[in-house]
């Protein structure tokens, strides 16, 4: 019988209302002839109140004990959501992340998973039961609990899917994957099928559905995932690894925007490889991420450079200028803070030459200045002026044909 | 180095400021040189809270997940205490009843301490660490959680003692064992040190503040135990295991009252051995527990019987006492429902003749009348109306010194 791995998110079981109607859900699948596993997240904001409690004993909140109060919120989700199927007269059994000894790295609220074992649930399903399985969490050596970090509960479903060969489907509170934000771009189209790649892709770039960490794994164990709403029936995403995802139809399969990073330039740097290399190794040294990057020569000896990086690391970037401005009086360096990096993504882009053009030309149409441009396999991403944002959002999306223009 | 076991209830973690408070107590009693293991309920009512979630979800939850749900609450209690200790700067640990293995029997919600394995605890606590326990949880074969039902947490606290060889601080929201609770009588007096038979006897009667599971383990086992204020520092009352109390100084050391049983009387029975086994092996088939017994035979053939039995099994015994009288039409029978049992306890009723008389003579001054008594070595136990409650309680609090005169 094949096996489906389910996940809902924290909104999706936010209440009792709603822990039953994943209750109908995980029955119904099960009843299609299914052998199903459900990933279930802490309850709502659960998760945020065991923070705040965290923060009420201590500033600074010893980060084992943290996960053992954390991991809490999963537990309490799982109980409840068995108790739900048995209540609709279905056999169901919870699991904690310990109980099936998912282990995992030893660093507190950031582990990531190493292997689990999965006899437990395999018996339990012969048992033709429901299994239940807390996200987020697992044990490091000596039992001791450990939490996943950001878009953990995603990762623990993947990651379980792989281990079972069995398709894993994603339920949220948006009902698939969009070729753009819808709150960014009204008109966007719902995605019917994407590849993992294209997934990666976008997710690494911004796209909030799913964590690029869930999306690597079932790339790279060819899980096939699904994502859609918990709430509203209407049909998701399908995201398949390996194929060809709707190369035939598209170049450009989605489109995102990221307000993350700052440009940072150097001017009238030496123009010499030595002084490229110094800039990013010392970077690297404070482990800041420098994302795009371009360069220009202004005369034989000196060369403008320019980089992103993560806002966060604005202040150590601003610090590093100042000490090569301190050892060479003609550099000058600025940064711009009010910037956008949009990319675009498509396995279509590998056999399509043109698409960069075609943004330039768009663009052009409404005076919007490219600041910087990278472009790798099948990702085209460029930095704007920020108050160019929403038109030119608007340009490429009519223009690569992202836009439901029926709706 | 000494270890103490400390164990702090449900309303003294009932807030972060309560975790702090009870974080640095801990730290002091570490401060005088013991090595200190703590064991927390679950936070103020967030027991109630969870059952309250799971009847939300079914009017019957399932057992099993029921555990997984309730093991929650003294999870985050523990975890919490923790961070409070480190943030006071001691070194800390919490540690899960599944973390420890303290295996149980089987039963959720009823489950019995087996066993647990200490030697995590040592090893902490050899580390310079405190150690912190949940309460009222194990588990059962297979990891599966298990909780221990009413006075679970203090039985965890003396199981554990036990198996340690420490002694036992039980810290909750009364300053010790009163010789009556003093919402019933004003002027009760504190008792400084009880024997655990005496307090066994007591808990069992009805005194609320130890649950008689976790007194007779103390008994069983020789754990000195103490029972103080979380929250106020006055001397609390040692119980002590063996030796004689305070055997010179009064004959009765306390007294207790309780409304939970009902008086069932069968008029004109058949007079023999034979009607009155089956009573009570029809009671006993049903698992209704019958405590006081009188008898009082009428003429050659008939007899009456009175008896108290639990008030939930009220229904059970009028159903019986009916199927009674349609097989005999002599037999008459009724309920008094508003009755009290009154308790004396002291080690000094076995070698203090005329305890009874006593009682019988006290109480006549006020014209109680007593319907049932019973003795044993070191109790005696009769009931009166439920409306004299106050007046007897009184005059047998003066009569045998059980008030504090000069309060």
């Amino acid at each position: 019988m094949n096996i489906v791995v389910q996940k809902y998110g924290g909104t999706s079981v936010g209440s009792p209302e709603k822990i039953k109607n994943v209750a109908r859900k995980v029955i119904q699948k099960k009843q299609e002839g299914y052998q199903v596993v459900v990933i279930v997240s802490a309850m709502g904001d659960s998760t945020d109140r065991l923070m705040k409690l965290a923060h009420e004993i201590s500033e600074y909140p010893n980060s084992r004990e943290l996960d053992v109060l954390l991991t809490t919120g999963e537990q309490v989700s799982i109980a409840l959501l068995a108790m739900a199927i048995w209540d609709l007269g279905e056999p169901a059994i919870s699991f904690t992340g310990s109980q099936l000894n998912i282990q995992t790295t030893a660093i507190h609220q950031k582990a990531r998973i190493l292997d689990m074992n999965v006899d437990k649930i395999h018996q339990e399903l012969s048992k033709n039961k429901i299994v239940v399985v807390a996200g987020f969490q697992g044990v490091g050596k000596d039992q001791e609990f450990t939490t996943l970090g950001r878009g953990g509960s995603d990762t623990s479903a993947v990651a379980l899917a792989a281990k079972l060969r069995a398709s894993c489907e994603i339920y949220t509170d948006v009902d698939g994957i969009y070729t753009m934000d819808p709150r960014k771009l009204k008109k966007a189209k719902k995605i019917d099928q994407i590849t993992s790649e294209e997934m990666m892709e976008m997710a690494s770039l911004g796209a909030g559905v799913l964590h690029h960490r869930s999306v690597e794994l079932a790339h790279k164990y060819r899980v096939p995932l699904y994502v859609a709403s918990a709430f509203d029936p209407v049909t998701g995403t399908r995201i398949i690894s390996g194929g060809s995802g709707e190369l035939e139809e598209s170049v450009v399969t989605g489109m995102t925007s990221s307000h993350s990073d700052i440009q940072v330039t150097l001017m009238y740097l030496p123009a010499s490889m030595k002084s490229l290399r110094r800039i990013f190794d010392e970077m690297a040294q404070k482990e800041i991420n420098v994302d795009m990057i371009s360069q220009m020569k202004v005369d034989k000896n000196r060369m403008h450079v320019s980089f992103t990086v993560p806002k966060e690391d604005a202040h150590y970037a601003k610090v590093m200028m100042e000490s090569w401005k301190m050892e060479d009086d003609l550099i000058q360096w600025e940064i711009n803070e009010d910037i956008v990096k949009m990319s675009i993504v498509g396995l279509g882009m590998r056999s399509h030459s043109g698409v960069a053009g075609k943004v330039f030309d768009l663009l052009a149409q409404a005076d919007i200045e490219i600041k910087m441009i990278t472009t790798s396999e099948i990702n085209l991403s460029w930095v704007i002026d920020a108050k160019e944002e929403e038109k030119a959002i608007e340009l490429i999306g009519e223009g690569f044909e992202l836009t439901n223009c029926h709706a």
